[in-house]
């Protein structure tokens, strides 16, 4: 348990359906949370607002210690020089063009730096979890979609147009001709993601089930063509894993992402398909689940507020 | 003409069959320069000696400024923050476990930085060529093998092993299963190499011409297959520059190497798969050829040189 009086920040992490806030400690323990529905169809005003009471009433808390500043993780794409959201789509309307820092800093009072929340999902596994004190990490999530995020030195690379990041967006010889989400054709989201999966399925077996879960149930009852789908799913991430290990040579791969949770076979194929990828110098590149949970985007948040701010102070 | 009493600091280029040696400026302009055939089975003592003698003599030369600085890019896995060879083929008999930096400064009295060749092709371009100026830039070369460097805030990311770079060795939906090089299948640099492709024509048009060079001549000629050839080796390499960018968002992408001479064709099919891969926003990516020719690497060993040490003095 960590001291009451502890030093922490606030952590925030604005996603398209659910805004969660925390006092973090400089350990990454949470001390105290908040969660509100993201009122998304409403506009940057009222997201802010929403954010903003959150991070508020957790630091008027009876006996909180004294909060000075905010970690943001939000959807979109993210500036994180200049704390704007320079792109993001309609889940959040009005959320494009909004200077994320400098509204939120207004409304707090809390010095606030803002980073999107994939890689804060990274930041926190690479402060606190499994890719723990690691120069250099590849976050690779696998849900809805397929993103990830390089950190160098304890930061997300951010790219020249604050894109850098989109692992599922490569070719992936597994994906053949399907439609991408982003225009292309044969890119790793598009097979390897939970919908692509859950297609994939329907498609070989004649007929969809529910949703991957289903699938993953399936495969566990013995079906074979569900095992054979997550075992092909996991194959495609970690082929691509595997030719990203030889490009970036990082001291760990994290994995996370709903879809990391279909269970042993998934993960037995991805880590087979890294080693049929991997230089023979590269085979001891450790491949981790990501230790956080859905509370890894939250304290990366926390993480980024301590390394920019907080770390630098004597408190 | 650069003035000839301008600053200068010492670059070498050791590669399997030759070592090159300039004296260099601090804005890349080659002043003198010297080369040797690489002693490559005599073993280390042997290739260090004939690399420290044409360093020696060019800083000896009638009328040439003071030299105290070395900067070397080496054939071979170098660990850049010991200065030592980590590994090399038998091109290079005994070079593998050398004190590279640690001999070279003993041998010429100069302070010494080493870095593997290719990533000092891309210093090269970053400091002096197409990437001049780029905070990231992406470096891919592309001849007998197929490889690169990631350049981040003016370094090469060196890896948690010294690999990183290895872009050919990345799942590519052209390479189907050939064998590649590294011994995994359907790698990048299996089918998109100078060899990969001379291999690809030769399969394809039932016999062999004598090299990609001749390939490309009857390409020019109006022989269609050669010119599926080049179009799809152009496209596979295109296709994982493309895939990189969505990953790495790279202020610039440059591209040399032996086959990135095969003429407009290649060229063409490049740029237009990296833009059917890449993300909307990240369309106007730079993609340029390397500027700096067979210099590169040495201009680059230099450019290590004045960043490392140089830059760092009142000269």
């Amino acid at each position: 348990m960590p001291h009451p009086e502890a030093p922490v920040v606030a952590a925030l992490d604005i996603g398209g359906t659910k805004t969660a806030a925390a006092l973090v400690t400089a350990r990454g323990e949470i001390v105290g949370r908040a969660t509100a529905p993201t009122p998304g169809q409403a506009g940057a005003e009222a997201i802010l607002a929403t954010a903003a009471e959150l991070v508020t009433r957790l630091g008027a808390a009876p006996g909180a210690p004294p909060v000075r500043h905010l970690g943001v993780g939000s959807a979109g794409v993210i500036d994180p020089q200049r704390g704007v959201v320079v792109g993001a789509t309609d889940v959040l309307v009005g959320w494009a063009g909004t200077p994320l820092a400098q509204k939120l800093e207004a409304l707090t009072g809390m010095t606030t730096s803002v980073v999107n929340d994939v890689h804060a999902h990274a930041l926190g596994d690479v402060a606190f979890g499994a890719g723990k004190g690691c120069a250099t990490a590849l976050f690779v999530g696998v849900g809805t979609g397929v993103g990830g995020s390089f950190i160098v030195d304890g930061a997300p690379l951010a790219g020249a147009h604050n894109a850098a990041g989109h692992i599922g967006h490569q070719p992936s010889p597994y994906a053949g001709e399907l439609p991408c989400s982003c225009g292309a054709v044969g890119h790793l989201e598009a097979f390897a993601s939970g919908p692509g999966l859950h297609a994939e399925h329907a498609r070989r077996a004649g007929a969809a089930v529910q949703d991957l879960r289903a699938v993953a149930a399936l495969a566990s009852a013995g079906d074979e063509i569900a095992a054979e789908v997550l075992r092909d799913g996991g194959a495609a991430v970690g082929s691509a894993i595997g030719g990203l290990v030889n490009v970036l040579d990082p001291h760990v791969v994290v994995v996370g992402g709903g879809v990391s949770e279909a269970g042993e076979l998934w993960w037995e194929a991805l880590r087979s398909a890294v080693a049929g990828e991997v230089l023979p110098s590269l085979v001891d590149t450790p491949i981790a689940a990501s230790a956080l949970g859905t509370d890894a985007a939250l304290v990366g948040a926390a993480a980024l507020a301590w390394s920019t701010f907080a770390d630098k102070e004597s408190s």
